[in-house]
């Protein structure tokens, strides 16, 4: 570990993160509009007197993810120290000690690589304000950035770091100042109740991902964007219209040889009249219930095909995202 | 004009239409989104005892639109009456006077070609109703799935039909009973202020219009979708994103070579900060302005180049669209 800046971490510094997961490109708001849902993955940083990096990891991802540099919490805080203000860089500290518990399942679609993301972000910028006892509100934009800039896509960990539901997307650099990731909440309206499926089994990894098109027919694209519009609508202020608002022409269907299973239970519950789509990249598939549907659709998990048995839940949708405290002991 | 059907309309039955002119494909709303404008063509519509068709028109298109039946409020009026439930249907009158009074200005994407739908097919129905004594409450449902039928987008007549912002989609056949047109209403914020500026002179009609690709990048679908979803956010509750939301990839960049001089109208105003969009398929050009922005975007009037005179205005949005009263004498 390297010096990378000014202020030294005090050891026995510790913060405790929690960050809920998510389902993003829900339905046509594919690459822009995510959904929190309350599955909560958690995680101690804490400043050692020892040198070195000690990882704990239980739960999900438990002797399959690397307890090393390559760690993804870790490497997200090393991102985060990397851009942390000049007023507020710390230098790495050579002790670190993780202990995370996993409840976000791996490789479903439901966001687990950007609740380890935000967690590196959150720990980093909650360690630095923590050794400096600064108690300044914690910065979600910041985390918020700084998270897009590592997934990609503005819409990954937007929920997961602001809570609700979110809308993303970045300005064209020449019409405002900021070229970074701005985003809205949507608040819910009180009736709806997402339904998650989460498959027993991952994808298989030898399965190549089907590839999206690079090209959609206008027609679709004007049909997406109406979808879009309608969504936004109905998650506030329509929850009758949430069937007609997650008709999307962008990259289910193109999807579908990716996770055939996922869109049997979409296709199945949506003919009920239930508003299905799948969760993230997939295979877990995300419905739209509401207080008066929920119980139908939960009722419906081990109905269709392979693979046989879902998990159906109803996780709930946190009013607020990644939340950061200080351990004192 | 030929028997259809089962009633006969009274002469000396009248009804006065009133329809308000709006701006068609909002910014990304490509095809779905609508804005209604206080711009509001006349149209008095009375059964005489004379046979025959007599259309008088004052304002814009006097002179120029045909004054017999290929009248495009009066094909409406027909087009209604042969889709009224057989209950309200009615022999089409073997005397009818038409006397228009049209103020939304032709040829320049304010939707007067769907105020002259929306006018037919309004007093087609209120003329039935009128002569049946029937106190119903006028049924904007039906004038929009007919104004949409003859349109062949939903977005072009809706915002005439119900006044204010509307989204419009039509569902897809296997997904629910209706494949008919659906439109919701998104009530505005009240800092929102439209403003329009019309050009002096409409689109050659020699130069042909540009046509849009058929196929557009994913990304820019995705882009595109994003924006339409902020778009209903902004105008609702957030009208300080209005120029994020504005931005679009579907068509007006396409159909650049068509209405140059607007494009540099509404890249000059974007580059000032105001959210300028084509009104339709242009020449005009809209702006969601404010009530702190509003003068400064009506002064910006006059300033680019060809054609040099632009007609600034700031119609305000109808709360309401078409109305129909009966007339008694």
């Amino acid at each position: 570990m390297t010096q990378r800046a000014a202020h030294r971490l005090a050891p026995g510094t510790s913060v405790h993160v929690r960050v809920p997961a998510s389902s993003a490109n829900l339905g046509p708001g594919f690459d822009s509009i995510g959904l929190a849902l309350g599955i909560w993955d958690e995680c101690t940083a804490t400043v050692t007197d020892d040198p070195g990096l000690v990882i704990e990891v239980e739960g999900q991802g438990a002797g399959d993810v690397p307890l090393d540099e390559r760690h993804l919490v870790y490497r997200s805080m090393l991102t985060a120290w990397d851009h942390l203000d000049p007023a507020d860089a710390v230098e790495v500290p050579r002790g670190l000690h993780l202990r995370c518990r996993n409840v976000v399942p791996h490789g479903r679609g439901l966001g687990s690589s950007a609740t380890a993301i935000v967690t590196g972000i959150a720990a980093a910028q909650g360690l630095s304000r923590a050794s400096e006892r600064d108690d300044r509100p914690f910065d979600l934009a910041f985390t918020n950035d700084i998270a897009s800039m590592v997934e990609g896509h503005p819409d990954n960990a937007s929920a997961s770091v602001h809570g609700g539901m979110t809308l993303s997307w970045s300005d064209d650099p020449g019409e405002t100042a900021k070229a970074a990731t701005t985003t809205v909440r949507v608040p819910l309206h009180p009736d709806v109740v997402p339904v998650v499926f989460i498959p027993s089994e991952t994808l298989s990894t030898a399965k190549a991902r089907s590839v999206l098109p690079s090209h959609v027919r206008l027609a679709d694209a004007a049909y997406n964007s109406a979808r879009a519009a309608l969504l936004v609508h109905a998650m506030r202020h329509a929850p009758e219209h949430l069937l007609s608002a997650t008709q999307e022409r962008l990259h289910q269907e193109a999807r579908r040889p990716s996770y055939p299973h996922s869109m049997e239970l979409v296709d199945a519950l949506r003919r009920e009249g239930h508003a299905a789509v799948i969760s993230g990249a997939g295979p877990s598939v995300l419905v739209l219930a509401t207080t008066t549907t929920a119980d139908a659709v939960l009722d419906h998990a081990g109905a269709p095909g392979e693979p046989s048995s879902w998990k159906a839940l109803a996780p709930g949708v946190p009013g607020e995202g990644v939340i950061v405290r200080e351990v004192t002991t």
